[in-house]
């Protein structure tokens, strides 16, 4: 008799993603003239640079002629790809990394999703509260906690909250933990961490033997460069983190699916009998098992994205987001909005006006203004309250979209 | 502190086909003139099909357009793609799917590995031997195993030898199982299922409200129309099977990764408790947390294989193929050899000559006719004394390699 893995059970039936789509629609078949402008779920929305086209269709063209055709590529991608993160990621950073330590992927949900499976059973998870929903998910389908509570936390795992009065960067926690997950830039409040603040986070890991769960999916939205983009630019990091980075929203490739994550060879865990085995080995045992590499034509548009015409015209894009995330921060502000977020990151982190809850809010700018957002809450108990706008959309549509929650709300 | 899954140290070190890349470059760095043909891994070679170039060529310059760009897509897959193998795979031969039964994926590599996910911890896995080695191991990381012995059988598990008096077919266990995974073509023997043997199998399976995981990714290299191409074919077989199909080596998608899995509505799997629960919505939230899609010109490509020209052209290659594998039957069983599968796969599966064993033969061949293959006993004891021959190559490499062999060991 087949029984099922009972942990998803643990989950809650409705995703905050899917909930959101069903109220937009049910709004918009009830209001068929109203133009919703859509600010919710952080999709990009311009096309793809011309460099990665031409890669696109460039290797489109090599794979349908008998010299150019190529099968099974190598399990963790091409060395034209990983050599072009090595170079214009890191090595620019002053981070010398192995090609072998670079797993191409595609994406960053899924490796932030999949990490988990090499750690062991008990180890205890710690996350920032509010979170992206898949470090949590992930944990409890693989028996990693108990039931959630009333606010949605699940027990065993730690929940840092991230609040206004530490800039929504938690430090490190004082009660023991063996994994923990970082995003900075932070999805969904914007927040990017200091070095000093990476550094409190490295001197914890080591301190406990701790992994950290680097994300830097936003990392191309740092516009300070005095600002670690790599945990691996903090000393003793290689020892103690493992970091992910993504091509969805630097260069448009959300719909494309290229991402990468490094597990540097220093960096071990442990076994229940004291040995210390690295975390790389295993690592590469699940990809190569569980995984058959990233599109030959996808890993040439992520190459594309590092030639001089691409890095010139995703930085562009890049630079378009961040002017929409200023618009918005500034003009939210200026209209008396408490706004958070938008510098180094293309998300808006607000709270809600007039102490709604984060779904009435999410109703009320849907019906008064047809603006869609993400409500707080959906990341987690510490962001009700709060409320979730991306910079990813039009500058007419942005420019409306502020107009509109201005006249409503102000 | 950070302990690791120790479930991962069960698994041999060294893996099949790196260790046949380690003794295949050896051997090449030590004979540089020699010309290897490869027929080991079992990898396409032809180039792509002019209708799949056309149709990835035709949306990178799509998504490169501002009325073109698209982002995420829908989780399970395009309409238009989940429509087409709804009417070309499966209508065609009598089967009725809803779109929502349908999930693309990005290779039956990770669905065959990632399908276990969804099943309890305690559930008795019962595997074909030899067999695909991505069912075995991935249920060994996650538990469902102890120790392997001497002859690489992991404790717990239930071995099914396939064999020259089972034609290479095992019939259903006696002793109970859970989840049973089944192949077929098969990988490596070649061998392919009757009606008759699929009916015993899903009686046997709601007998004991077992689930098959059902694996056709080399349907399309079926040559009699009578002989089933989907379990769901069978009466009976949606409340007890999931499929998985693959474009890989039908369209030579290998490097372009592309694959489906099909979850029935009326397919349950059981609680501890006695609930049944739908296995389709576990799988869908599986999805829906680890996976973002496959990306939108791989899907495109996808589509094209099912259009009119798609279909000439990818069934001209299999028909290349098969040719290719008729020749290494044919030739090789003129020659005095043991030659089985070939008719309905594009695998041979052949007795060692002389009684080596196979690894032995392997080395034998490299260095006698400079022709790589795998040893049978890669894919568990019961393939010892076999080796499997791809006929994925071109025709002259096949010729070439069947001359060779002939000469060397007839």
């Amino acid at each position: 008799m087949a029984n099922i893995n009972e942990n998803y059970r643990k989950l809650p039936a409705g995703y905050l993603f899917p909930e959101i789509g069903r109220r937009t629609r049910t709004f918009a078949e009830a209001n068929p003239d109203a133009r919703i402008i859509r600010l919710g779920i952080g999709d990009v929305t311009l096309p793809l640079a011309p460099a990665v086209v031409e890669a696109l269709r460039g290797a489109a063209e090599e794979l349908g002629r008998p010299d150019g055709m190529r099968g099974y590529g190598p399990d963790q991608g091409y060395e034209f790809l990983l050599d072009a993160i090595r170079e214009h990621d890191y090595a620019v950073r002053g981070v010398a990394l192995e090609r072998d330590e670079i797993f191409v992927s595609d994406g960053s949900k899924q490796d932030s999703g999949n990490i988990q499976e090499i750690f062991g059973a008990a180890c205890r998870v710690a996350v920032t509260d509010p979170v992206y929903p898949v470090y949590v998910d992930t944990n409890v389908m693989a028996g990693r906690s108990g039931n959630a509570d009333a606010q949605g936390r699940y027990a065993g795992m730690l929940y840092l909250a991230a609040t206004e009065a530490n800039g929504f960067v938690p430090d490190p926690p004082s009660e023991p933990a063996d994994l923990a997950y970082l995003c900075t830039p932070n999805n969904p409040t914007g927040a990017v961490a200091s070095r000093e603040s990476l550094e409190r986070w490295v001197a914890w890991a080591r301190d406990h033997r701790a992994v950290i769960i680097f994300d830097a999916a936003y990392d191309a939205f740092i516009q300070d460069p005095a600002l670690p983009r790599s945990i691996y630019e903090i000393d003793g990091a290689r020892e103690c983190a493992i970091e992910m980075r993504s091509f969805s929203k630097r260069a448009g490739f959300t719909g494309l699916r290229c991402a990468y994550t490094v597990v540097p060879k220093k960096l071990f865990g442990n076994t229940a009998g004291g040995e210390r085995v690295a975390l790389n080995g295993l690592w590469a045992r699940r990809q190569a098992t569980k995984f058959n590499g990233v599109p030959y034509p996808i890993q040439r548009a992520a190459e594309a994205v590092f030639s001089p015409e691409g890095r010139k015209q995703t930085g562009e894009q890049v630079a378009f987001y961040m002017e929409n995330a200023r618009l918005l921060r500034e003009s939210l502000t200026a209209g008396g909005f408490h706004v958070f977020g938008g510098v180094h990151a293309p998300y808006i982190w607000m709270r809600t006006p007039r102490e709604l809850d984060s779904w009435a809010f999410f109703d009320q700018l849907l019906e008064r203004c047809h603006v869609v957002g993400t409500p707080g809450s959906g990341f987690g108990p510490a962001g009700e309250g709060y409320f979730r706008l991306s910079a990813f959309n039009s500058r007419e549509n942005v420019e409306e979209a502020i107009a509109r929650i201005r006249g409503a709300f102000s």
